[in-house]
C-alpha cells in the first residue's frame, strides 16, 4: 500500500482511483468469487513499462493477474476433486488449419493443464461439414465429464457460426456466446450463466487495479458480439456511461478522447494514437494483430489496437499486447469451466 | 414534396434529412414490410404543433402513423383470412387492479378490433400466484388460435417477472422480452424473432420521417430492458454512434446535447429541458408520466420525459405526449402479432 502512496505523489496522469488508492469493494463477475489478495491490489507500482516516460504510469499486467487467477482455480479444482471426485472438463473444437487458432488452442490446453482442468481437443479438417462439427458438440453435450464446450472462432466460411454455437448446451456454453446468455447479459437485473471470457477479463483487470467504473465515461471501440457489445454491457451494468464507436462513427478520435476508460477492440493495429486518449485515462487494449516485422524472429510480431508507445505518455494505465488481455481471456475460460462444473455438480 | 422545399427555406432547425428530403431507402424492422406510401413520406409539413414558435418545427405524429400502420395491417389480416382462413390472435394477461394497465389493455383491445385481430384478455386479481399466471400462459402457448402472448407489465411485486416472461413460448413472444430474443437483438448479424414494440415504434417513426440514422450521434436516456437497452441496439444496428445515459451519469445534460437523435425513456416527467437538446436534433419522447393538474378534467394529465414547450424551440422534430410513441407501441404490437401468425402458418 505504501507503494501506492508513492504513485500518488509522482503522477498526475494516474487514474484518480489508483492515485488515491480508494478502497473499492471487490466485485466479481460471473459465479466464481476470485479471491483478490492485498498483494494483488497493491501491485500497480511494481509493474512498470520500461518504455514509459512517466514514473506513475501503470502497465496493467494481465499475465501476472492471469497466473494468479489460474493458481486460485487450481486450488478450487483440487478441493473439488478431493471432495466429490470430479475434475472440471473442457472440450475445445478446432476446425481448419489456422496457425493462430491452433496456437490459441494450444495455449488453452496448457492453461487447463496448469490449473488441473481436464481438456479434450477435437481438431477437424478445414472442409468439415456442419454435421461433422455438430456431431462432436452433441457428444460433448451428453458427456458428463465435460463441463465446458468451446468452438474456436472464426470458423471456416462455409460453416454457419450461429447454427453451430446455438447447439452447444447452454449449461456448458463457457464462451457465453449463446443468444440466451447474451440476452441475460444485456438485460438489467438478470444474470448470464457465463460472461464471455475476453470482456470478463477486461472488467476483471479494471477491478484488480481498483479502477473506479461507476459514473465514469467509458468508450468501447468496436461492436463485435464477442468483445465490444458484451464489454459495453458489463461496463454499463457497473454504472459507467458507455459509448460504442465503430466503423461508421464520424469522429472516433474526438469521442474516444472523452473516455475515462477506453476499451479498444477494433482489430486494427495501432489505430488508437496518443491523441485519441484523454490524459489520465485507463486503456484496455483487446487487439491481437499480427504485423510484418522483418526484425522479428518469424518476420512478424503481435501488436494491439493501441499505439502503446504514444498511449503510455498520456494514459495513466494500459494493458500491453501481448501480456494484457490475452492471458486474462484464458484465465476467464478456466474460471467459467470451473463455475460450470461446480454448478452442474452443485458444489460450493 | 413542394411543401418540404418550403420547410427548407424557412427552418434552420429542421433536421437535415427532413430539410433536404433526401430519399432514404425505407428500411423495415422486424419481419413485416410496412408499406410506406409517398403521402406518408411527405407528411412532415402538414403536421405542425400549434405551440411551436418555429414554422419549420415538425411535430412527429405517432397517432397518424400508428393509424396508417393499423390500416395496412387490417388489409393483411383480411388477405390472410381470405387465403388460409386464419385470423391472428393476441392474448393479453393483466394481473392486478392498476388503472393505467387496465387502460393500456383496453387500448390494445380496441386496436386489435380495428385491425381485425382477435384478442383474448385474461384479468387476474392482484394476489394471484405465479402458478395462476403460468397456467394461463401455458394454455395460450398450446392454443393454435393464439399467435401472440403479452403479459402486461409491471406485475405485482410478489410475482417474479423473469420466471413468468421466460415461460412464454418464444414463437409467441410478441413483446420480444425473452432473453433469447434480446440476445438476438443485441448481436450483430442476428435477427430477433420480435423487436420489442416501443423501441420498434421509435425507429419506425424515425424511418417514416426520413431521419438519417447512420453515422449520427444518438443518445438514449434510460437503460430499461423494455425501451432504453433495445432501442440503443436498434440505433447501433443502423450505424448510429450510441451513448446511453442513466441515473449514475454525472453530466447527462452535456451528453444529451451531443445527440443528433435523442431518445428520452427515463420515466421522469419533463426531465429533458430545452438546454439538453442540440439545435436541430430529433427528439423521441417515450415517457408517459401522469402528473397532477387541477385544471385537467380528472385532476391529472399525461406528460413525457421532455419539456415539450422548451424542446420545440430547439429541436427540429419531436414526438408529442400523448400522440407520439404511445400509438406506435400499439401499432407495433399488432405488427408483431401479424408477423407471428404469418410465420406460424407460413403465410407470405
Amino acid at each position: 500500500m505504501a507503494s501506492l502512496m508513492f504513485t500518488v505523489s509522482t503522477s498526475p496522469l494516474l487514474h484518480p482511483s489508483i492515485r488515491n488508492n480508494a478502497f473499492m469493494p471487490r466485485r466479481c463477475i460471473g459465479h466464481i468469487r476470485l479471491h483478490t489478495t492485498p498483494s494483488i491490489r497493491g501491485c500497480t507500482l511494481s509493474i512498470r513499462s520500461s518504455s514509459s516516460p512517466d514514473a506513475g504510469f501503470t502497465c496493467i499486467d494481465g499475465k501476472k493477474e492471469g497466473k494468479s487467477i489460474s493458481d486460485e482455480i487450481k486450488i478450487e479444482v483440487s478441493r473439488m476433486d478431493a471432495s466429490i471426485h470430479v475434475v472440471p472438463g473442457l472440450a475445445v473444437i478446432l476446425v481448419g488449419d489456422s496457425q493462430d487458432s491452433a496456437s490459441y488452442v494450444s495455449n488453452k490446453k496448457k492453461a487447463c493443464g496448469s490449473a488441473g482442468i481436464k481438456s479434450v481437443d477435437v481438431c477437424l479438417p478445414e472442409h468439415s461439414s456442419e454435421e461433422d462439427v455438430l456431431k462432436h458438440i452433441l457428444s460433448f453435450n451428453n458427456d458428463p465429464s465435460i463441463h465446458g464446450i468451446l468452438v474456436q472462432l472464426p470458423l471456416p466460411s462455409h460453416l454457419n457460426e450461429a447454427n453451430i454455437l446455438n447447439v452447444i448446451k447452454k449449461e456448458k456454453d463457457v464462451d457465453g456466446f449463446h443468444p440466451f446468455n447474451m440476452g441475460l447479459l444485456a438485460m438489467r437485473g438478470r444474470e448470464p450463466d457465463f460472461v464471455p471470457c475476453t470482456p470478463k477479463g477486461c472488467i476483471e483487470l479494471l477491478h484488480r487495479y481498483n479502477v473506479e467504473i461507476e459514473g465514469k465515461r467509458a468508450v468501447v471501440i468496436g461492436r463485435s458480439n464477442i468483445v465490444g457489445m458484451p464489454v459495453a454491457h458489463l461496463l454499463q451494468n457497473e454504472d459507467a456511461t458507455v459509448t460504442t464507436i465503430h466503423s461508421k462513427t464520424k469522429n472516433p478520435e474526438e469521442i474516444a478522447r472523452e473516455a475515462d476508460i477506453l476499451i479498444a477492440a477494433a482489430g486494427q493495429p495501432n489505430m488508437v494514437r496518443g491523441s485519441w486518449i484523454k490524459p489520465g485515462a485507463v486503456v484496455i487494449d483487446v487487439g491481437i494483430n499480427h504485423i510484418e516485422d522483418l526484425n522479428a524472429p518469424r518476420g512478424r510480431r503481435v501488436v494491439g489496437d493501441v499505439c502503446y508507445e504514444e498511449a503510455c505518455k498520456v494514459a495513466s494505465a494500459i494493458t500491453p499486447v501481448p501480456g494484457g488481455v490475452g492471458p486474462m481471456t484464458i484465465a476467464m475460460l478456466l474460471s467459467n469451466t470451473l463455475t460450470s462444473a461446480k454448478r452442474i455438480h452443485e458444489f460450493e
